[in-house]
């Protein structure tokens, strides 16, 4: 219980359904001093909210977020920051015939068996409607961490169905709908996707985040390491069913030899550890991958029960997305984003400054 | 900092370095009135320890582990405790070679860089061998969620190298050295990691775990999912760079029409999901793999620095494990356990009782 | 940092400056099925609201709360719940005057201090603006008990300068503007508070708050004792200097034989414990007294220091409460209430259930 | 439940019983490079300790501490640290027949009733026993608290009974067995316990505890501010019943022109407030109080009921202090150095340093 609270000294604690009448959260810890305006928070909201493109929900939500508290004179106080944002399109009827059945593949089973009683409503608090608040929030750190540290977070779309991405251009991650980086695959992935729409079904797909110009030192063995906290916070993303640090499962059939990231005075010549050893930040590029499932709520006819335990047929209608990978790539940048700053703060507290020792060697490969 | 706890309300507190007098920690949360001894924990410390079999290090510890307090008149008393393993092998002078240079692949140059000191012998705080406490805790948390819940853990390896399994047997893996649960795999295994140890490489591996007999309803959303909590729990052992829940990494290229998993009035007829939707258990089986790196001690020389920063050849002497992925495995199912017994209490903190609605359907595809 | 969230199981989250655009909360761990609406909350912000009276502040605020999420059909959901008060009354060019001077017995200093930085508007973040939060939150906690384990919490002032409280009736308190349980003092304290403000200056106060119906058992010994988590809980009310349990400092010059309560098949004979052994709950009545400062902001003149450090005269406008402690009653049952919610979760997170014990003898001394 | 560990950033997680094998703890988040051994801790165990002198319990323990890990060629490694303290005067016989009763004034009653199931030898848990840990964690905190900020705390027994300390000479306190900094009253005290001996009667106390050389900015408010956490910590102590912080409970009967702390340019003239301000250090001297309750077990006989209800008479034979507030000197400088080492990596993780800020004034008033 008590799990709607992220981070331990950044903290994030959120509230809001889908249907409900907002959504809002409070972050704590954030130092004082930074500068931040609500339009700083509103360019990520802005690339997560729903109906922007074709391959998207067509629910619309302007997803307006407003500072609350914790900002006097356009930079933060030290105090605790309180964030609102408003539902406006919910259309609760959609929703009414799910009430008395289960959808496959979905949390309505797992909220009713443990709560005894679920506000059905959109998935209620199940919804991902509820990460545009991590957003937010992540929208902070963003900030702090490229500010104060240098950070970037890159997040992308590495992989939709079969089309695989094979190439890195951070620079066209904005300019297309599927937040892509290889402008070779729009064309292929536009075409997949409105053939999808058509048959009624959904696709999984792979999110890849980045975080460049790393310091050294991040992580809290043995058990808060980085790469440990990273896991745990893609995962606790909806619909992500796998996570993997640097070479990920491709370790499994690596030799040592292999695998081993050489040092050089020069910084590392490879990065297959995907920027930690031990729990703790190299220097490197923080590279993190993560699988997500093809939403549930599709409109091809499947068998389910009703809440009484009696068979029946389903088809989920509704707005959803056809592929909930692709809204993802900004909630799993605000992710990182939130447990790098936490991490920032926990090594502050402990150690003269973050980049407090000058690195024996760069962190050179990316 | 103070990142050496683990859970929330069922927490283990670790201390010890590899070479250090002792090993230790201190489980707080456990209910009163379960039966324990210490023989209940020694034996997936014995499975765990080193020098079992020509797979694993030479070093040779029992292992014993001591509970100190919070056990009165052979139960538990609701208060906290106490363990405690002695080193007993260590032989120091073996690194004292490498105090002055970073070995690749190690936690050397993160551990040097973030406290700007390390405990150079064996690795210190950063060696796996601080895994046995988190072994013997586990024990504890395994009894009482078999005897409360019935809860069953099994873990095994389920990749080597090149070697996948391809059954699953649970009755063999404690009868062989490598926690394999397919039988026509042992002679390739063992063939293998001979001709790995002249070579004086490493290979990596994957590691299963499976909880059977789960109760529907563990886990905290929207942070505090069992997913989540599981993936910083696995992720934060020694050499994991990627897990999974269910199809993991699969799901990538599935579609929703095939992912979702459904019910019918005799319970689940697949389960993609690995046993958790929406950040909860719906009590089919929990499943989850894990990807451990090879281990970066080999005696093949590889390029490194030394700590002022210079150019150098290195050969990691010591005592190795070839394959860290074996002894990973009661590792593996400790932490599985902790996260269990942590979300099975934090439950109850706010329901009746784990397992209080009867379940619409059992929970029935493994 | 990161000092806005009270309790462990059943937590509260709170933002919100005196003169910023809202107060609000995250509410987490409230379990599913309990009956709420605004209504209930409003009762005790009422209680606690600002122009009530003409012995309390000019300022006048409605103080309606939302509650924003985590209620669905006039029930809990389990999950998180938003609470929202917008702020009506504020009238910033009051304390235009204060953004460079320090007021003598405010946080003005220290605010400025540590964060380098202060919202000066009323106090900001300093303000007892800030515990309408508090009381609307612990509505919930006080529905909670009283519902589910019976248990009723009593909050009066016993103490009001020179005046002391000598006899309690619980029915009278919420029928003064005093919450005073005493009727033959009213009419001294209507005359004490009218010369009061002639003067222009303020004065300290005691309150108490009783907790009856009590079960035995909540309390995390060592260091989550229920009187440590309450001694806590109110030090951290604004204007508290100190805090008693039961006999609190009179314990000082007892003695053994005569402090300690002697048990009999009937219950205790005595409650010189104040209904708490070992940080653990007797069963008896918890009883807790506090002592608040004489509010700093009064008009009459005094010395301090600009931000630069000049020395100056300082007269403190605006619209103060010549005595906080009357309205801190409702603040201090509010925390109590959150406590006692806590330790409920947290005791039946490890046993079957409060109260599940049968209390060998009954808690019946008060 | 798992109520074992105190603090945030700074964390200690105890274990151990009365009459168990040992005491132990880890402590959690202390910086690296801190020169640290065991003679260090060792001073205030010393101190601590029972049977030192003929006002104590009679129990002989020697209450040495072991380092098992944290610490590297003479320094702390940034890791966990460690503690150990085996029990070695045991006499389990003299409390059998506390089994089958519970003592009036103990924890006897709530830990059956909690538990269903209690260790009662010494108390088991319950004992103040317990609390050697908390002194030998307290020693790191000092020695920290000393080395870094100059911070030094000094306890002492205010008054005992009827007989309070009018003068306070820091000097003295470690040079008579009572902690009494007034020398004037050390004739008073001898002959007041040897009465008190005598009668097999027990008493209660106050002790104080001054930090010196504090600060500006420890505390975060709203929740945790530093005055609640210190509230927290000492009513945390066994038999501690009330605690004040500056003026305490003397503040009911000031006026607000008489209680604030005037600012000038050369410092505060007063310190009432006891060097906390809305929750936050002021640079003052930090001033705390607490009530002791006298000790339950006494040789004088009392009523009492057996475990099955049964009233019957009980004379508490063992070895007991005939007044706790006195070895609770050591302990609640122990508590307050461990809030205060954690307020300044809490502190320090969201700002750039503690006395980051040059203080606009010295906080000149003790």
């Amino acid at each position: 219980m008590a799990g709607n609270t992220f981070g331990k000294l950044f903290t994030v604690s959120t509230f809001g359904e889908s249907h409900g009448i907002a959504l809002g959260g409070v972050v704590d810890g954030c130092p004082p001093g930074l500068e931040l305006t609500e339009e700083d928070l509103q360019v990520d909201l802005d690339r997560r909210k729903p109906g922007t493109s074709r391959y998207t929900t067509a629910r619309r939500e302007d997803d307006e977020v407003q500072i609350l508290s914790g900002v006097f004179e356009g930079k933060t106080t030290g105090t605790s920051i309180g964030l609102l944002i408003k539902n406006k399109d919910q259309r609760s009827q959609d929703y009414s015939n799910i009430a008395g059945s289960f959808r496959p593949g979905h949390a309505d089973y797992t909220y009713q068996q443990k709560y005894g009683f679920r506000d059905y409503r959109g998935g209620g608090r199940s919804s991902a409607r509820e990460t545009a608040i991590r957003v937010a929030a992540g929208g902070i750190a963003k900030k702090y961490l490229e500010q104060v540290h240098g950070i970037k977070i890159h997040g992308f779309l590495s992989q939709l169905g079969p089309i695989a991405i094979d190439t890195i251009d951070y620079s066209i991650i904005n300019e297309n709908p599927f937040f892509c980086p290889d402008a070779s695959k729009l064309e292929a992935l536009d075409e997949y996707m409105r053939d999808l729409k058509k048959s009624g079904d959904s696709i999984g797909a792979k999110v890849s985040v980045v975080a460049t110009n790393m310091p050294v030192g991040l992580g809290e063995p043995v058990f808060d390491r980085l790469d440990a906290d990273i896991a745990g916070a893609m995962m606790g993303i909806n619909a992500v069913k796998g996570v993997e640090v640097g070479d990920g499962f491709d370790v499994v059939t690596q030799k040592g030899s292999e695998h081993r990231d050489t040092l050089t005075p020069e910084g590392f010549t490879s990065n297959h550890s995907g920027g930690v050893l031990g729990g703790i930040s190299t220097g490197q590029d923080l590279v993190v991958h993560m699988a997500l499932k093809p939403t549930s709520s599709i409109s091809v006819p499947g068998q389910t029960i009703d809440t009484e335990g009696n068979a029946m047929e389903i088809v989920t209608k509704g707005r959803h997305d056809p592929c909930v990978g692709i809204r993802a790539v900004p909630i799993a940048e605000a992710m990182l984003a939130l447990v790098l700053m936490d991490h920032c703060l926990r090594h502050r507290a402990q150690n003269a400054a973050v980049h407090c020792t000058t690195p024996v060697i760069p962190g050179s490969v990316k």
